[in-house]
């Protein structure tokens, strides 16, 4: 399929069916991920491949018990990972220094540029993705389940297998919202207005905000989905962990 | 063209035609951006088109004087961007929770996504991409030159043009060598060996040792090209810009 279809017919698809992966075009959607650019070729992230029945039940209540997780015949856990290349460094008397801010940041660049690959390669065999972002919710869980070592961090798993759904394109901000020519322009009540008027005016959102007894679209998100509460209290486990996986050990 | 052949076709383009891209096409990159999935929907992010003369050479030395900021016609920055999310909620009597670290990696999972969408839509017009991870080496800078508000972190910049090289496809290691099924095996001294011994016998690293008069490829990276020194004191100053930016609001 042309690159650029697959791009503008991307959904997440969340309903698979039964069959199982081709191996070989499992391999290729791997090798796809593997072309992805990568900062000085270091790449910086693993792929850990789920197809087993009862790791995906183990799996499941730590993606919050998304049932396409069972569903899917393969789960794909991107793993922003610095072990590797510094282990490299180490047995090759080079003296490392991987294990601070800057190399974490260029570990998940590569990690998710690495996914989007795998992503588009997969839905161009006809296959559908769903990205799950619980893998950081629940990062402690997973590096346990995995056998991480120090230096990696687990950052998304993406479901992959055949469609079972055709769920409509869902919808953007206007291009002007998300672009800036030059200099950034920051939005005012005016702009904000401008920008979110056709999302808060589509029928979908209005019968959740109703269903919810909400204001408006933007307190689904605040009372609901991403509450202030929620993301402080998984930001706090997650910056234990990442201390704990040997991130920060430079100024600890 | 084929998904998979701009995939598999891949590889940085650093010298440029001088060559400008057309409209059309330039919208239908950053378009092709935003249809890549995004936590929510929220699409947490910003991108900044740098098309000016002026612009490009002020921001040539952020870049570390790499020549392909000034040839390519166009060079976009993405930015993880909770500042237009926050903004939308606060006009409308929602208590926005973004200002912390889960968010910030939501962020910057958004961004990558979008970027890697608009690196292969360029390529699938025949365009020549390079990402600069140079944008989070002068975050400060480049917050100040682009007046990037609170909750917006410039992340990386892509440089976009006609190719005016045709460089051979970059190694990689075997794929083996970056996938665990299952579970993460740990790299030992044996399969480091294994994994990165087709690298190491390139003739181009090969070179690259003897010329850096160094005794293995690991200390070219160690000792040359991304030393502990520098990532240390490039991770202080980030954190601190991270700090500054707002990204820590609920533990301060």
């Amino acid at each position: 399929m042309e690159a650029l279809e697959v791009i503008f017919k991307h959904r997440s698809i969340r309903k698979y069916k039964k069959n199982s992966i081709p191996d070989d075009i499992l391999l290729n959607i791997l090798k796809a991920a593997t072309r992805a650019a990568t900062n000085g070729n270091m790449q910086l992230y693993s792929i850990i491949i789920t197809t087993d029945e009862q790791d995906k039940k183990e799996l499941f209540p730590l993606h919050l018990n998304q049932e396409m997780v069972l569903e899917a015949p393969v789960l794909l856990t991107f793993c922003a990972d610095l072990n590797r290349f510094t282990k490299w460094c180490l047995y090759r008397n080079a003296n490392p220094g991987y294990d601070n801010l800057l190399s974490l940041m260029s570990a998940i660049a590569d990690t998710i540029l690495a996914a989007q690959n795998a992503i588009i390669a997969a839905e161009s065999y006809g296959l559908g993705t769903c990205i799950l972002g619980t893998t950081l919710y629940t990062a402690k869980e997973h590096i346990k389940f995995f056998n991480l070592p120090k230096l990696v961090l687990p950052f998304i798993s993406i479901t992959i297998g055949y469609p079972d759904e055709d769920p409509p394109l869902t919808d953007r901000l206007p291009l002007e919202a998300v672009i800036h020519p030059g200099k950034y322009q920051d939005y005012d009540e005016k702009t904000i207005d401008i920008y979110y008027q056709e999302k808060e005016n589509l029928d979908i959102y209005k019968d959740i905000v109703k269903e919810n007894g909400l204001e408006n679209l933007a307190q689904v998100f605040t009372e609901k989905r991403y509450t202030k509460k929620d993301n402080e209290e998984i930001s706090i486990k997650l910056w234990e962990i990442i201390k704990e996986q040997g991130f920060f050990q430079y100024n600890e």
